[in-house]
Formats: C-alpha cells, sequence, structure tokens
C-alpha cells in the first residue's frame, strides 16, 4: 500500500489526488488529529511524531511512506529517510521544482505554517534548484484554524488573508505556493487577493504528480504495491464530527475512520 | 507541591492568580503544548491525556492536583477524581457557583471551547446551584488560536468576537463567564462587546480563590504543601519562542520552562 500521513485531515487533499491519479492502487492514510497541529511545534517535536507515523504505516504494510504534512516534511523528511529504507516522498520537492520551472521572474512567494516558514525549506530548495530566484515566505498561522472551522467564505477569513497576502504583492511575485495542506481549501479566495496573474502552486496535486511520476520510475514498487489488493484504509489518532465533516468535504463522499491511540 | 495542568500556557493565567493569593507554595506546572489544544478533542482522547498529565504532576511530589483547563476539567475531571485519592479542583466549579451567586436575573451566558460547549456541564452545574437559571452557551473556537497568536486588539480578532457574542446580546444576559483561561486575556475586548453592564467571571481568578478557600478548610494539606518548600517549576511537553512569550507575557517575567516528552 502507498502510506501518508499527516497532522490532521489536511493531508486528505494529497490522498484524494493520488487516489484520482493511480485508482488502482490501495492508500493507508494516518492524520494525527490528537496532537494536530504541527505547525506551531519544535522540530524534535514534529520528528518524534513523524516516526511514529511512519511505524504505524510501516505495520499497515505500507511499502512508500508520502509525508503529507508540510511541517512534518521540512522538519521530519530528511530524519525518515535517515532511519528508515523504504522510499519517502515528501510534500516540498515537487512543489518547489514545479514553482521554480514555471516562474517567470524567478519572483516567488510562499505561506506556509510558522514550522514551515521558520525551517526555510522552501527558499533553500527553490535556489538550489534555480539560483536566481528571490523566494519570499510569509507564516499563515490562523489559516489552519479557520479552514478547519470551515469559514471558507467569511468576511473575517478574507480580512486575515488579504492582511497575510500584503507583504507578498508587494514583493511583486510571479508565482505563489500553497505550502500548506490547508490551503488548497482557499484557493478561491487567495487568487484575487494576491492577484490573478500570479500562479498559484498546489502541493496538493504537484505531491500527487510526483508519487505517479515516482512509481512510473520504478516498475517493481508499483507492481508490489498493486499486487497486493485491498480497499485504502483511514485512520486518525482522534475522531470527531468536525473531523468526519472535513474528511467527507474533502473526499466528496463519506470516508470510514478509524480511530488508534497516540 | 500544588501541581496544575493545562492543556497549554493558557492555564497560566491560573498558575499565576494562585501564586498571588498562595505566594508562600509552591506550584509545579505542566503545559501539554505538544497536543495543545484540547479544545477540539474526543471526550476519550481528553480523559487519556489528562491522566498522563496528572502522574507526571504526582511523579513530580504534587499532593493537589489543579485541572486548570476548561476542556479537561469538563471531559476528565469525573475521571481524575475517580482514578486518583488525591484531591482535584477543576476550573468549572468555582465559576459556576460565583456565576449563579452574581446574576440579578438568572440569564447567564457561557463561552468556551468546542469541547466546554459540547459536554454541557456549566449549564447542568449552574442549574443544580439555581435550578431558575437561563444559561446560554456559546462555543468560541477561534478564539484561542488568535490570543495564541498575540492578536489581541485587532480588528479581525474584534469582529470575531463580535459575531460570537451576538446570540448572548440577544438572550440579555447579565452574566457571562470567561469559560476558557485564553480569555481573560480578550477581557478589555469582550465588556463592550457584549454590554458593560454584564458581568463578566473570570475562572482563573474564580479558581484561585477557590484553591485558597480548599486549603484554608484544609489545614493539615495546606502545612504538607508548605512544608516541602522548594521553588515552583514549570514544564512543557513542547517549547517554541511563541510559548516562552506568552509564558513571560501572562506572568510579567520569564519563566524558566522545561521540556518533557509525551
Amino acid at each position: 500500500m502507498i502510506g501518508i500521513f499527516d497532522s490532521g485531515v489536511g493531508g486528505m487533499t494529497v490522498a484524494r489526488a493520488i487516489e484520482h491519479l493511480c485508482p488502482d492502487l490501495p492508500l493507508v492514510y494516518f492524520g494525527d488529529i490528537a496532537r494536530t497541529p504541527y505547525g506551531s511545534k519544535s522540530p524534535d517535536t514534529i520528528i518524534r511524531y513523524s516516526r511514529f507515523n511512519t511505524d504505524f504505516l510501516l505495520e499497515q504494510g505500507a511499502k512508500l511512506i508520502v509525508v503529507a504534512c508540510n511541517s512534518a516534511s521540512s522538519a521530519a523528511a530528511d530524519a525518515l529517510r535517515f532511519h528508515y529504507s523504504v522510499p519517502v516522498l515528501d510534500v516540498i520537492t515537487p512543489a518547489t521544482i514545479k514553482a521554480a520551472e514555471l516562474s517567470g521572474a524567478g519572483r516567488i512567494g510562499i505561506i506556509g505554517t510558522r514550522a514551515t516558514v521558520k525551517s526555510g525549506i522552501y527558499p533553500q530548495r527553490i535556489r538550489e534548484i534555480r539560483p536566481d530566484a528571490k523566494v519570499f515566505s510569509q507564516a499563515c498561522p490562523l489559516l489552519v484554524p479557520l479552514v478547519e472551522e470551515g469559514w471558507l467564505n467569511k468576511r473575517e477569513t478574507k480580512m486575515i488573508l488579504r492582511g497575510y497576502l500584503h507583504p507578498l504583492r508587494l514583493k511583486k511575485i510571479d508565482t505563489l505556493v500553497l505550502g500548506c495542506t490547508h490551503y488548497p481549501l482557499l484557493k478561491q479566495l487567495i487568487g484575487p487577493r494576491i492577484g490573478n496573474q500570479v500562479r498559484l502552486i498546489d502541493s496538493s496535486v504537484e505531491m500527487a504528480l510526483h508519487v505517479q511520476a515516482y512509481l512510473d520510475a520504478h516498475p517493481e514498487l508499483k507492481e508490489r504495491l498493486r499486487g497486493k489488493g485491498g480497499a485504502s484504509r483511514f485512520y486518525v489518532s482522534d475522531c470527531t464530527e468536525a473531523v468526519e465533516q472535513m474528511a467527507a468535504r474533502i473526499f466528496g463522499r463519506p470516508l470510514e475512520l478509524q480511530t488508534i491511540a497516540t
């Protein structure tokens, strides 16, 4: 199975995109709802939780680990690659490649959680691919709670978003990376506020394309994943009505969420 | 020592109030920053974490447990009292007594996290004391992230607060319980928006008065707490700069925070 973890339900945008592109490959998803959000935690804590999540997915039969959370990808992906022998794909790499490719003037904006922005990983990776790029980052810590409240079209959300995006507008960016799996749900609000000429990079979609490309490059792994058969399974470390509703909204269908204790 | 736990730093408003009233009694505080917020979690998860926190405080020498978190008090205080033999004081009881006492017309509003409001514990406790009371509850899930961002005087915070308080204004309440330890930091904004004639009950202050009254009623326990001597200690399950700043803002001095893994 393809193992996917996230700090919460946001990573389900990645799971849905992978399911869409690779419908014959079963997924096992783990959302660490009980300990969400990761974006405000220290790197040490994020690494410890990410190892727990990976151990769980491997026990469930995952042969490939997709880190669907930007905060976990920035703080823990290298530690996971060192510690485990299965391939670990992080959500940051594909978005940085796409941003470096698409940007005309090389003026790229990044929005993410505080942990993601503080790690500096997006600017670093983008400049590895495109040394002339100017990368401007903005932490948007209130967007995750607003999305989790379902406040996707509220006046307050628009105001807060305008405030966060204002410094990036001043920098005249031509490309903006939505560096958190919750943000694609705000795409309709972000576009007009950052300027409709700015290209938005949805890290969930890029991640799914990257998984597909990786499996095309490793047909033996793809075969092993397919060989197992079985249906996709979704686990969370805590479940409330709000979580079930959010999962159903993302997948467009009700999901059976199994709860495990962390 | 007096053991105090909270899901994060909010409970430090309780710790500070206790320190102010009982300056000769050492405290041991545990803030479960790594797993904050509790307000969106299920009762089972909150109980499991609350037991972990209590075990930790008892290991540190606590002889009295103060549950400074409203969400933990509503979901877990009864389970803790069943499981442990030390006295467990919850933050809800003193606020409900005060509200029932103070309210003229018996029209009482409660604001809190989703977990606290969903538990229904405030209306239930208030009506036990004052059966004629009409209690109106409002979940305010975005206030904790706004306070943790330090957005204490922002236009967006005022708008969101006005929206949350509007239904309670319509109910013509005369007393409002600030049912979350973060909310006293918003007192200046809440007053004019709910109406200056409405009395605000600060659960942190009431909790500290309750601890003082409890110890006056149990002088042998007070003597044991004092006898131990030693300085107050503050533990957290994760520490970032934002946490240190928030702790310093609440206490009015920098605190030495020790980190333990959960």
